[in-house]
């Protein structure tokens, strides 16, 4: 089938057959075949979806376009967990060391920050030495050994994803459901996993900021998944207000830090706990989702979960002695408070302007290409459903450039809501699909 | 606006600022716009459509894009006539002579033939000699001697048409009714004409086969005249069977030029006078219709219209002498019968099967490259509603090269589909919208 009449196909509506999807997915990874016929598939896949088949053969051929990892030399279930981001999530590393305490390895391949969300692995970077580029072979020598390795997408996984999202993001093709699921999973599933945990974003400060279209954003991943084989769960959790209390790199794996350490904050604890517990009973050895949950608890009360993480950062080249010595993460030079100017009841926080406070500060990027301040973020004081008075702090920024921190406490004034209460704080888990 | 955010606003069905469009356009023109936008936009229009406001602005935009002529030096309302294209169509080459012959200038610039339709430029070529790529100052000298011109289109005529109409045939955008219109309209405003009649075809040998979209071009057609100041006729002629008897270049040429000396067959004379009498009412010669059709009667019957075809040949380098001695154009070297396998009423014509036979004797184009054949073709014999019986001829073709003869025979046997009777044929002309 010529391009152009798989592009009038979709465009009217109808079903790409598998051979003509697989052929455009390899002629895109290829380079054969001109970007412009790559975008006006992709916006005529964007208004006019892809139904379930379409979708798994889309997604394998994703997949296929580059190498698919063989951890079969891993004795055990592999689980990884993917978020589909927020502001202030950095559950990724309190959560996957203490799965990897109890017996699940994970393999975890994380992504950069963009825009008002972090990432992984710019959190991780924060840590002196910390290399997040490491080969295949160390990749896998590192799961068999500390239970987890933490690495960043290589050149040769899921190429296709690489070039489609490029083109996605300068032809307002992005927020398509189908598409974003199939980027996600084409990833997830070129690392050779077993089975996956997907916290799915809802809120303020998520991609998808009402439930439904989180719920069918996380019913898709889950067909996708079901349709290639793996055991699939997706979590919809909140993000109305920032997760735990730091955001920025530095603070953040602080932050995550002190989870292992039995301290932290109660929201970010809930959360991981929940997920590690589901990767427990996907890779079977928790029986049901309570076990997990004791199993996650003694991870964290005995130490073993730190001790994974000290171990995976000794193996990835950096300091390992952080796990005891938070300080030795960078700083920023100066704390201001950013206070409230009126008394009121926290009824609504704009997470995503939050984020972008952030962002203005240097703990994000604007675009790929700039670079981060991993000493740089802000502490939230202010949760929902709180008392605030006039003069309180909302927020804290932590600050190196202070050129910037006009424009971010007044991303904080328009994003803390205040109003006249009683407010019911959102549930930390909206609901859980199987 | 950046060209990601147009995009964005028309995907999601947005109604597109001015300026916008304008800024878009322009770098269409100018290349400074990368194709993969330009086809992500096409794309969102072809699905999401294009208000009345958005349409005239974007015509004006690409009509901008280029020259516009200057016809104020050639004395009168300047009127001309577009068709959408059909099999047989060859209703401009003695249009536009009996028109200038009633004193209103034609200043015409045509296209060439693709796929299953011709062009009049094609056509015009067929005369020995015949240049339809005059220079702007000949082109005006030759209005203002003969009455008429007959060019192809000029590279600076409307250029981001030319480079958006590349991005549609490759990216499936081609059918989309305000593309379509917008596409039409800036090339004929761009002629610097004060009135334009459209003769929009329907029936399975145009590009529009049901009514209601023919329809829907039609009054788009028009409100975008309207919007530009100019006055506009559209004809919803059918096309359910060629029009006229002859398929090709020459033998369309001879057909018009027998049109013009008071014989040709009568369909083509008839919508030849109703398209004419229009245009002689919009260019102020005639008081109305009836008057009009006066007029043109009387400038066939008195060879006034066959003068100015000379002269207009003349001018344009091309072998005069034909207007009287229709055999100075090429012919065929064989002439072969496709013959009816059976009896029965003549009900329903593929007529895109007719010209797409017409193509494969070498009369037509597969892709804009390829060369044509001026003498080969295709003669009609059976009419809509006609009885015909085992044996007789359907078509006669005019053949240089045999070896595309039994494809063409096959889709002539496919395109004449006889039945049980009676068949009432269509009217030749369906509506008309001033």
């Amino acid at each position: 089938m010529r391009p152009q009449d798989l592009i009038r196909l979709k465009r009217d509506g109808g079903e790409m057959p598998e051979q003509a999807i697989r052929q455009f997915i390899t002629d895109v990874s290829s380079g054969a075949l001109p970007d412009y016929q790559v975008a006006a598939l992709l916006m005529a896949i964007y208004l006019r979806g892809m139904s379930g088949a379409e979708l798994s053969v889309w997604t394998d051929a994703m997949l296929r376009s580059g190498r698919v990892l063989d951890l079969s030399g891993v004795v055990g279930v592999k689980v990884d967990k993917h978020s589909t981001g927020g502001v202030g999530d950095k559950v990724s590393l309190c959560l996957a060391p203490l799965v990897a305490a109890c017996g699940v390895p994970v393999p975890m391949i994380s992504g950069r920050g963009l825009g008002h969300t972090g990432g992984t692995l710019d959190k991780l970077e924060a840590i002196p030495g910390f290399r997040t580029d490491l080969d295949v072979d160390r990749f896998v020598a590192t799961v068999r050994d500390a239970g987890l390795a933490l690495i960043g997408q290589t050149q040769d996984l899921a190429p296709a994803d690489r070039k489609l999202y490029a083109l996605r993001d300068v032809t307002s093709t992005v927020e398509s459901i189908p598409l974003i699921a199939s980027s996600i999973m084409s990833k997830k599933l070129a690392e050779g996993i077993d089975a996956l945990v997907l916290d799915v974003k809802v809120g303020t400060g998520a991609f998808m900021k009402e439930t439904d279209r989180a719920r069918e954003l996380a019913e898709t991943l889950c067909a996708i998944g079901r349709d290639a084989g793996k055991q699939v769960t997706a979590f919809l959790t909140d993000m109305n207000q920032p997760l735990g209390r730091e955001v920025g790199n530095a603070n953040e794996t602080r932050e995550a830090i002190e989870i292992l350490q039995g301290q932290g904050p109660d929201d970010l604890w809930q959360i991981t706990r929940e997920l590690g517990a589901e990767m427990l009973v996907l890779g079977r050895v928790a029986r049901d989702s309570e076990r997990g949950r004791q199993m996650m608890d003694r991870a964290r009360a005995d130490g073993s979960g730190l001790e994974r993480l000290r171990r995976c950062i000794e193996l990835q080249g950096g300091e390992p002695r952080v796990v005891e010595q938070v300080d030795l993460l960078p700083g920023a030079r100066i704390r201001r408070d950013v206070k409230a100017e009126r008394s009121g009841v926290l009824c609504r926080v704009e997470t995503e302007q939050v984020g972008v406070a952030g962002m203005l500060l240097g703990a994000g990027r604007r675009s790929a290409e700039d670079l981060v301040d991993h000493g740089v973020g802000l502490t939230v004081h202010a949760r929902l459903g709180q008392q605030i008075r006039s003069g309180d702090p909302l927020v804290t920024l932590h600050i190196n450039d202070e050129s910037a921190v006009e424009a971010a406490t007044s991303a904080i004034h328009a994003a803390f809501v205040l109003g006249h209460g009683p407010v019911t704080p959102p549930p930390l888990i909206h609901e859980v699909l199987r």
